[in-house]
């Protein structure tokens, strides 16, 4: 496995912007949120956050790895449910306080079992819709 | 103009869930990140943050609000620059913390000029390239 990767403190606008030195805008917790899509479909499928740990194994190892604040550690998404994710592109934004992986996702990426963690609707008066069923789990 | 969308408060995990009823997960501060995606592409275009009164106007209004953090104030996108978000649908996460809308963007939706925030990839040594070239205003 590669060496972890050392992200260097941001810089200024400037650099944050046009730079391309990847310099991740971290939270006051040292966390970064990041949004996963499936590459084939387009679909957000979550939101997750990632601390320096979990964006460096993502990059390096090609699987999507976020940090769980409820449980306060490191999780490799999948790695007990079998839903993994490959990460075929990494994207970061203007001002590198987010990321955007594309994936390609085995199974469900929500831990409700549906596809996508979005799968209700918000209708003008605030009330919402589900718009995805449950699936059976595809493994 | 309609009256502003009162949220009830988050209730328990089943509750966030599986009801239909929208009850956002604000953080701390009173925020939830939304992403904002091209409803025809599926691009990701940016992520911003939206407080309560920010996410009733997207509701009501058809238009993006979000919150401006460095601001410290509500941000109409586009008010200034044209650049504004017709917004075609509206979806919430399993837990309710995140919001994800579709828009249609009129003109660059990052503040930079291009097309997306999300306009470098990140390579599998931690550095960059620019995957969006910058555009022509297309106002």
């Amino acid at each position: 496995m590669s060496d972890p990767i050392q992200f260097a403190p941001p810089g200024d606008r400037q650099a944050l912007e046009t730079g391309l030195a990847l310099t991740p805008n971290f939270n006051d917790q040292g966390l970064i949120p990041a949004i996963a899509t499936d590459a084939q479909t387009g679909e957000v499928l979550m939101l997750a956050w990632m601390n320096a740990e979990a964006l460096s194994l993502t990059i390096t190892t090609g699987q999507a790895h976020y940090y769980s604040r409820s449980r306060g550690e490191l999780w490799h998404k999948g790695a007990t449910s079998g839903h993994t994710q490959k990460v075929l592109e990494i994207r970061t934004d203007c001002d590198q306080d987010t990321i955007w992986i594309k994936v390609e996702q085995t199974g469900a990426a929500c831990h409700t079992g549906k596809a996508s963690c979005f799968y209700r609707r918000v209708d003008e008066d605030g009330r919402m819709t589900s718009v995805i069923l449950p699936e059976a789990d595809s493994e």
